[in-house]
């Protein structure tokens, strides 16, 4: 067999458009807004974009088209992770740019922004492009973690661009790539190359979004994915009614993941990372916080229940990272020998005992076992805690079990553990993300033809049908501040974190206590991409609150 | 919020029955086969079965409802862990017997069969049993394991009963629950209680099957859910072209949802613990066998892939059972408290090396340390080692590891490990599952209402359209042979492990090869309940494969 029956099935889904992009090329006007200023350290930011600082956010509209006819050269690239509808953002570019004119071209750079460096690339045709439609994952043409930055690279990227006739290059990734895609419109456009860039909003983490980025593309297949599992979880825990089930979802830098997953899902606890961050959350009270719920419950007869944890939550814990820190330093450069040369756990404890500051001493005598010998003992090339490797979902499970020995607890606690990250990245589009991305892509060669460069492809007005949606298109350098990275300031997108004041959260605030005490698990199930449009259309939980009325 | 989209809209899905039972409970007649015999060991059986063996095998057809007028008091319970659909079977059921005369009563005993013993139970009604329709999960009356096979329990059950007027129990279960109900079946008729007992055959382990029963409910639907995540995983690995993937599914005691999922999902590797038994592989054959396909993809340029691993292959290696026998024979009784004394591993290696046979010994030897120390330090309150705690996906990938290094592998290999279980038991069923667990239940009313006792709810030519299923019952007694089950001889349900020249495996075997070396991945995508019927109405490849003419 070479296909699935739903593949077969998706190959004839028509994704839907913004309204104002259904009337065909000709008819797609433009209107040009105010001039634009980034969110913060204008002049700085100014001064690094001389060539494509400060231009004018663009909406498109049922119109006369006035674009200069041109042939177009396009070349497309996918960066970072998967995220569901890669695809179809590949797909919208390629028909918007045959429905210009026949005549134009798209590449396909292979593996990553790599790809352009290396003059390594597919030409899309019909034939080809048809086989990934409505599909997931970026098998397309490969992604690749490759940071296009240096101006040695810039170089040879305008030798490549040059050598095929390219005429734009569409960048398809998160802030990091976005940021980078700035960096060489700019470039592009100083030395006067003639070739133009555009970016595209990709991400499940969901923290490239902003006042113009509504949301980020795949986000919504992937919570929606992990709910479904989630909620299976749930309703086999009501059903069982004797484990704790114990969640990571993936998310290291914001908790966008585990706050729609618990939207959707009404799980007991869900923990969010900038939460514990901003109330400077211990370790301890994270785990009394949990246990208080373990508890209410079995006192209900209820011994089980369900917790969401976002992959980086412990980065976020003041605590703990000052125990990092504190461990990187006691075993840097020499100091790791000392240390190594001891033969017994024992030893290795009384160095890290004498090491340590007190407070750290605290933190880490809580520990687990397994994750105390972890920090220690798995450490990166250069001597460093892998924070990453750290199972969180375990850890807390384990602390929680520590809590209720100590209040003298006779329930039951039996944990398990999940961690779902890999599931949800290359499912196949739901119709939110197979008509969105679609609809970025055939707007991102409508940018192109209109001849902008530095911009972002925008759709918005989400939440509501895509017959309502707004296509048009912002400058990157517009999201932009100033951030020190790697011990220099760097302009870049802002990283959208987890609004504490934001309504998404408020709502989740406004119920967790019920939900940690009671049931009120919700059942989403599988994504579904046939049927009532309540179930097939409907986005995330977290834009309907965002744009509520 | 309350209930998902999805639920809601799953509450108005009108489940197929067969089209024998569309006309009418008045025009649903019977057609008495041939007296049955058991499929082995007749005469034990029937000694053990003197009321109930032999019976005959019985069809509906559309005729005249022969059965004699009566009110029925039915109870239902659900055995053992969750399958998807076990909703749907209450549902029929309770349909059924209002449809048979609207005085008919259900009842629900709570907490699987420890419900009858307790007399603890609700009775159902329309709006009740409405919020649980085609939905997943057992938390409409909560599941138990009690195992109902004592005469005191009988007793009580009788009692029970009788206090009810209770003319039927309908058992929800796997093999050993019905082997029970077979055992129930014969007690009360024995005593003349007048209750009769009808099964119904779940799990999704798909281990209760045989030349009657098609296949268990819950089967389709948790390996439909297991295969769209592992898709998702392989459309995952093929993107990002850098990790093998070991995953990891239920089945302890047989492979049919891991031979099913590879049907599904055609990974490069999937390991069938009955061909492990038979060939009687060591853990070596079976680590160079991963390690074959690893190499020969990464000479292809490919560091990624994906192997599926049953939760019980370890188990089906002979000489790591060889191993365990020996470890439990090793620590028994007072000898562990030798052991335990012992300060250091290194101590206790020692002692182990000095106890085990060598043979044992080469095989502990290749283990991975945290496996070693596992078999050795987690032992179950019996002093036994725990073989179900240990992670096989972990165990080897850690083995294929060794054997690449060994090899003087120069790719890369980094491998992740997934377990999927939990995700699928609470699935809302499949439209199959919904479809054929409703007509489980309806069909068991039917055979209740025409007196029939120790039979199995039966519901064939399951790879057709509903339409064309035929609906009967079958003696359970006919299923049955006798097993020495911890040093006695009993009678039970023979357990269907994988057949290695049945045409699932013969399908799989055919293909392996390819698979291993070449990407052939199918990405089935999640559960479609609406849409076009080869999406949303196809049962699982090993049914379609069986039934192919």
């Amino acid at each position: 067999m070479k296909i699935s029956a739903l593949q077969k099935a998706r190959y004839e889904y028509q994704p839907k458009l913004p309204g104002m992009l259904r009337h065909g090329i000709a008819e797609i006007g433009v209107k040009e807004g105010e001039a634009t200023q980034s969110v913060a350290d204008q002049a700085k930011i100014k001064a690094l974009f001389p060539n494509t600082y400060g231009k004018k956010e663009i909406t498109f509209e049922k119109g006369t088209n006035t674009s200069v006819a041109k042939k177009q050269v396009v070349g497309v690239i996918l960066s970072g992770g998967q995220a569901p509808g890669g695809h179809n953002v590949v797909c919208g570019l390629y028909d918007a740019l045959k429905a210009i004119n026949p005549e134009n071209v798209l590449y396909g750079f292979k593996n990553g922004p790599s790809g352009l460096i290396d003059d390594d690339y597919v030409v899309f045709d019909d034939e080809f492009i048809n086989q990934y439609r409505n599909t997931g994952g970026f098998d397309i043409i490969g992604s690749g973690r490759t940071k296009l930055e240096t101006e040695a690279q810039f170089e040879v990227a305008t030798k490549v661009c040059q050598k095929h006739g390219i005429t734009a290059i569409v960048i398809i990734g998160g802030d990091d790539s976005n940021t980078n895609a700035a960096v060489l419109a700019e470039y592009f456009a100083a030395h006067k190359t003639g070739v133009q860039v555009i970016g595209c909003p990709k991400t499940i983490d969901g923290d490239l979004k902003n006042d113009d980025i509504e949301c980020s593309f795949g986000f919504d297949t992937a919570t929606k994915t992990y709910s479904e599992v989630i909620g299976n979880i749930e309703r086999d825990a009501n059903s069982a009614k004797k484990y704790w089930h114990f969640v990571k979802v993936m998310g290291r830098s914001a908790s966008h993941v585990a706050l729609e997953c618990a939207l959707q899902t009404q799980p007991n606890i869900c923990l969010i990372s900038e939460e514990v961050a901003a109330k400077k959350m211990s370790l301890s009270q994270i785990a009394d916080y949990i246990a208080d719920s373990v508890e209410a419950r079995a006192n209900n007869g209820m011994n089980f229940g369900v917790a969401i944890i976002p992959e980086g939550v412990v980065e976020f814990v003041p605590e703990f990272s000052v125990l990092i820190a504190e461990i990187n330093e006691l075993l840097a450069g020499a100091k790791a020998e000392a240390f190594n040369a001891l033969a017994t756990w024992k030893e290795k404890y009384a160095f890290i005992e004498k090491g340590l500051t007190s407070e750290s001493m605290n933190v880490f005598k809580i520990l687990p076992e397994g994750i105390q010998k972890q920090l220690f003992l798995e450490r990166d090339p250069h001597g460093n805690v892998q924070v990453s490797l750290i199972e969180s979902e375990k850890l807390f499970s384990e602390l929680v079990k520590n809590k209720l020995v100590e209040r003298g607890f006779k329930g039951r606690f039996n944990p398990l553990h999940h961690f779902f990250g890999y599931e949800g990245r290359c499912a196949f589009p739901s119709n939110f993300d197979s008509d969105y991305c679609y609809s970025l892509g055939y707007n991102a060669a409508m940018l192109i033809q209109y001849g902008y460069t530095g911009y972002l492809s925008k759709i918005s007005n989400l939440s509501k049908p895509a017959s309502e949606w707004v296509a048009g298109g912002m400058p990157i350098t517009k999201m932009m501040n100033i951030e020190r990275r790697h011990g220099e300031d760097k302009p870049v997108i802002r990283k959208a974190l987890v609004e504490l004041d934001g309504k998404p959260f408020k709502y989740f605030e406004a119920h967790r206590e019920e939900w940690a005490k009671e049931t009120y698990f919700l059942y989403p199930g599988a994504i579904q991409y046939y049927g009532p449009a309540e179930v097939c259309d409907a986005t995330t939980k977290t834009l309907a609150l965002e744009q509520e009325k």
